[in-house]
Formats: C-alpha cells, sequence, structure tokens
C-alpha cells in the first residue's frame, strides 16, 4: 500500500476536567492574558456557569442564542463585543453557542474559548455558519477555531437520555463516514477509530440509571474525536444521504443517522477490509457490524425510517438525490439498484 | 476512569508523497507565496534534490550542515538568509539539517518546509537546540516547528540498513515510552498506538534485499507519529535511562535504545495493564513484550549492552544517575534493586 495523502492539522488546546470547567476557564484566560472577557451562553446553559465569576472577571455576558446563527443575532453580537472592547470570547452551550461565537470571531479574530454542552463537536473544527434570508452560509476559516476547548463532563448530567444517545450516535457515524469519506487518511483513522472505542465505552453507560460522569467523559471524548477527523476527512456516503433525508424530507438529524449508520457500515464495509478489521478491534467484535449492531441494541437505537418520518414512496426521490451526491471515492459503487434496496431496508427496518 | 489532561495539538501540514518532494515541495511554496526560498541541505542529500529548481525558484542554496547546531554555524545561516532576504526555508536531511533550519526560524521567524531523510522526527516538534562552548541549549517554540513536512521515501532508498532499524526502532522506543511519560494522555497514546502498528509493518520490510518502498513509506510514517506523540508525552522512564547511558558513558543512541526498550516495556507493562493490552493489539501479538520480541527478532536488533561498550562495573553509577532522572510518574516504582536487575539483565543481553 502506498502512503500518498495530504493532513492538516490544526492547532488547538482541549482540556478535559470533570467538575472543573470554571476554573480551567479561569487558568486559560490568564495563559492568554485576556482583560476583557464577554461570555456566550445560551438561556439553558447559563445556570450552570454562574461560578465563572469567581475564577475570572466577566466583562459582558451574552445571552441571545439562536439556532442556526441568524444574521440579525450575529451582527449584534459583533457589535456587543466591539462596543465592549473583547479580547476573548467564552462560549457555553451546545452547537448554536459555539456557532455565534465563531460568528463573532470571523468579524473580529477575537480567540475563543469553547466549553461545549452537547457531543455537537463544532467546537473542534474552523467551520463557520451563517443564516441569512432562511439560507445557511457556511465556510472555514482557522480565526473560527476555538484556541482551547474545555469539556467538563459535570455540565452534560441533565442532557435527556434519547438526546444523549442519538447525539452520541451521530458522533459515531462522523468516525464512521471518515473511514471512507474524500479526504480519508491514516491520520484521520487513527483518531476515528480512538473514538469508535471511545463511544463504544461510553454510550451504554448513558443509561437513565447512571449517575456516574464516566460515560459522559468518554462520550465527550469520543465526540471531540469524531469531529477533528470529520472535519478533516470531509462527508461521506452517509452524511451524504443523511444530508439528503433531513435537508428534503425533513427527517430529524440525530434519529436519522442512528438508523441509517449500520446500512452504509455494511454496505461499505467489504470494500475497505483493513478499515473493517480496525473498526472491528475499535468495537471490540467480530466484525464492525456486527459491533455496531451490538452498541445499537444497548442503547436502543431506533431502527427504521418509517418510524420518524419517512414512507416507501419516498425512496425513488431520495434516491435520485443521493445518487449525486455521494463521493465518487466511495469505496463501493453505488447504483440506483443497490441504493434503493439500502434505503428500502432501512425504512422497514430490516437490519444488515 | 476519569478522563482530566489536557492536550495541546500543534498545527503542521503533513505530506506523504513517494517520489515526489521536488513536486510537493513546490506546491507548498506557491501555496505559501514564497519568493525567495534558502534551501538548507546537507553534503549527503544535495545530490538528491538538483532536481528542486525545476519546481521551484531556488535563491539560495546553503550547505554547511553540522551535527548539534554549533552557534557559529547558525549564526552564519542566520546571516545568510537576512542577506538573502529569504521568506521560506526548505530544509532537507537528517536531524542536523532541520535542527539548523529551526535555529534560523528561531532568530528569523521565517516559515520553514522540512523535507526529512531519516526517522529523526525532528521535523514534527517545536524542539530547538544551538550548541555553544560544547554545551547544548534546547527549547520550545512554536516559531520552529515546521509548517509543512513533505515525506518523501525514495529520498532514503540509500540509508544503510543498519541505520534504518536502529533509527525506526528509536522511534518505536519513542511510542511506547509516550505510554507513561509525564504528559501522556489518550490522544498522545493513539498517535503512539498507530505508531507502532506502523513501525511494527515497516521495519520488518527494510530487508537488505528488499528494494520496494512500502517498508520505508511505513517507517516513515511510524516515526512521525513516533515524534508527535514523544514531544507531546514528554521523556519516560526509557529516555530517561538511555540518557544518562549515552550521556555519562558515551554509548552510541539508536543501539542503546533497542538494546533498553524490552527491558523496561517488560517492567513498567503490569503497571499499564490498559496500554499494554492496546500495545499488544497494535503489534498484533499476545502481549506488548511478546510481539516488541518478535520485531526485534524480525529485524536483527542488538541485546546486550556489553556488545556496545558498557560493562557490568558501570551499573552502579548508571543505577544512581538514572534514578534521580526518572519520573515520578512512572508507573512502576522504581527502586535501586529493580533497576540495578534491569540494568545487569540488559548489560548481558537476558530477555525479558
Amino acid at each position: 500500500m502506498t502512503l500518498d495523502f495530504t493532513h492538516q492539522t490544526l492547532r488547538q488546546r482541549v482540556v478535559f476536567a470533570p467538575g472543573q470547567a470554571a476554573a480551567r476557564v479561569g487558568d486559560e484566560v490568564r495563559r492568554l492574558g485576556a482583560d476583557r472577557v464577554m461570555v456566550i451562553v445560551s438561556g439553558s446553559a447559563a445556570e450552570k456557569v454562574t461560578d465563572f465569576t469567581e475564577h475570572f472577571p466577566v466583562a459582558l455576558w451574552h445571552r441571545e442564542v439562536v439556532m442556526h446563527v441568524p444574521a440579525e443575532v450575529a451582527d449584534r453580537a459583533v457589535a456587543a463585543a466591539e462596543v465592549g472592547d473583547i479580547d476573548l470570547i467564552v462560549s457555553v452551550g451546545g452547537g448554536s453557542a459555539t456557532g455565534l461565537a465563531k460568528a463573532v470571531a470571523l468579524e473580529t479574530r477575537i480567540p475563543i474559548i469553547a466549553v461545549p454542552t452537547t457531543f455537537a463537536g463544532s467546537e473542534a473544527t474552523n467551520v463557520w455558519g451563517r443564516t441569512e434570508n432562511a439560507r445557511k452560509r457556511t465556510g472555514t476559516d482557522d480565526a473560527v477555531l476555538p484556541t482551547t476547548v474545555v469539556y467538563d463532563a459535570q455540565l452534560l448530567t441533565d442532557l435527556p437520555h434519547d438526546l444523549a444517545v442519538s447525539s452520541g450516535l451521530n458522533a459515531l457515524a462522523h468516525c464512521i463516514d471518515s473511514m471512507w469519506a474524500p479526504r480519508a487518511d491514516p491520520i484521520n483513522a487513527a483518531l476515528a477509530l480512538e473514538g469508535i472505542r471511545a463511544l463504544n465505552r461510553g454510550l451504554p453507560q448513558l443509561g437513565p440509571g447512571d449517575d456516574g460522569l464516566s460515560g459522559l467523559e468518554d462520550t465527550l471524548y469520543g465526540a471531540y474525536l469524531a469531529a477533528v477527523a470529520f472535519a478533516s476527512a470531509g462527508s461521506g456516503m452517509h452524511h451524504k444521504i443523511a444530508h439528503v433525508l433531513g435537508g428534503t424530507f425533513g427527517l430529524p438529524h440525530a434519529q436519522t443517522h442512528a438508523i441509517l449508520l449500520p446500512h452504509i457500515l455494511a454496505f461499505n464495509a467489504p470494500g475497505v477490509p483493513e478499515a473493517e478489521a480496525r473498526m472491528a478491534e475499535a468495537f471490540d467484535a467480530e466484525t464492525a457490524v456486527e459491533g455496531l449492531r451490538r452498541l445499537r441494541e444497548a442503547v436502543g437505537a431506533p431502527s427504521a425510517l418509517s418510524e420518524i418520518g419517512f414512507s416507501p414512496g419516498d425512496i425513488p426521490e431520495a434516491v435520485d438525490l443521493s445518487l449525486s451526491a455521494i463521493p465518487e471515492s466511495n469505496p463501493q459503487s453505488v447504483t440506483r439498484e443497490n441504493l434503493t434496496a439500502l434505503l428500502t431496508a432501512a425504512t422497514n427496518g430490516v437490519q444488515p
């Protein structure tokens, strides 16, 4: 096998510190020499970080966080940062809070410390988004990559169980899709495999009766690796189809991933025997497909697209749209016939 | 297990492109928008890169490369870069060429593209060194980390077999020591384990009769990962002892590593059961110790310190010096007794 690839590693500091977000963010604020800190925090997360002010001075609390980063919301945050003479942003929340911080950094070049409260992973990428006239523009710029991420599993203890699981499976889909995405390379694969191990360990511990942090810690760690690998490798077959199902048919993001993933894995596995063996090892199973089946069973993942609003009649259009979106580099060749069979099985919940 | 660690990832672009160094360096020169390129190349490597000028203009060839970066050699290179109005350095060679480029970058902040011709790994770290009055000072500065590394296995085809093997085993020692070094963390471990896999695959293919590139490609890839993991994790027990044996007793660097490694691995393995299992998996063996034994046998590694100039009478002093150097965080506690036993076995070539 010839090793012929280019890999760009991005600069970022990650801190894993359960129960210590405020203290560790304070350390980072001092390390970065910041004087005027703006905390961007979603309403739901605000009460979790009232102890921030015991560890560093907050010049400005900014609580207007809206999904998909509407332009007017972003512009108001940029103006607030400029008026406030802000030199560091601390974002606390899910993808929307991180996304707003990125929108401010894009305009102002102010560095970000991100404190994620979900498994979304945006904090580990240089991708930004901004929604104007109901259209979301996205792009990449290293200035929006948070300088430091502080992962504190304690902040996620109130994440509803079904959301935690489906969002964790979404991260798993990032790992698996990274194995054959257009810019797949051995370094992305090594990080993605470490992510699969962490998620395979963490997700089954997220049971509603489990009040320990360990499942959340492993899942956060896996979600971080998933984001790093996926941002570098790009979207593969799985995410292209999931995007069609979400965008055109309005299916819910996380569940769509959970249902689709085993079908894509089973479809592509024969084309990537080495990656398949490594994934099986990471799942601690005989085969990757078997490992994913066991994990999905352990967490009670949904299994039929028909249960979440997709009907057999939608299959032909979904196949058409997906065919043109799936990367040519996909390890198995995709045809109208085999894709129809795949989506039919996924619709009916027939496991591969 | 609690995940409580801080990991700093450095920004770097790595290009693996067998047989294509000149073209790929040319691409990078244009991508970085450089006008005045200085090529730092050791005498032995100079004839390998005469085709550089077909792919990009070279403003200055600088061929004075000396081991350990003597201060006067570094100063002359800095002056040459300044007089030549240089805006990009391309270094070609082993650790000495990369080291000189770093010394120039330290003073001038000029970015570097490194093209390694050994498995030294310096190209993947932010560590610089400079020797003045027979003393080598070292430090870290992100400005000396090469912006891009271009790995071209074709440039290593004339590396003598014994040097290739011992230098590859040195890289393996970096991977293994990273598993328990003072700043060991799961991300370093994931990269180090990927390095072990690559070296375990590549080193046995470096046989004198093997003229394919594949062993060199895998070993280069493994050496890159080893350097990234080791620079982040720091020196563990293995490197502290190797440093004593090299520094005080003048033993040759690479062979010392090759001989010492199985003893340190066998000593520490019981203290890190999880890392041991992961290393065993990476070696594709029942245990990590067995995997390393098989690999050492396959490449004909040396096995007794007595064969390379160390005598049993040196053991007490080596133990004294090592005891104070070994990190307190070492997973197994080190005593005068067990360290004496370890060094006695290594001296006599008694395998663990």
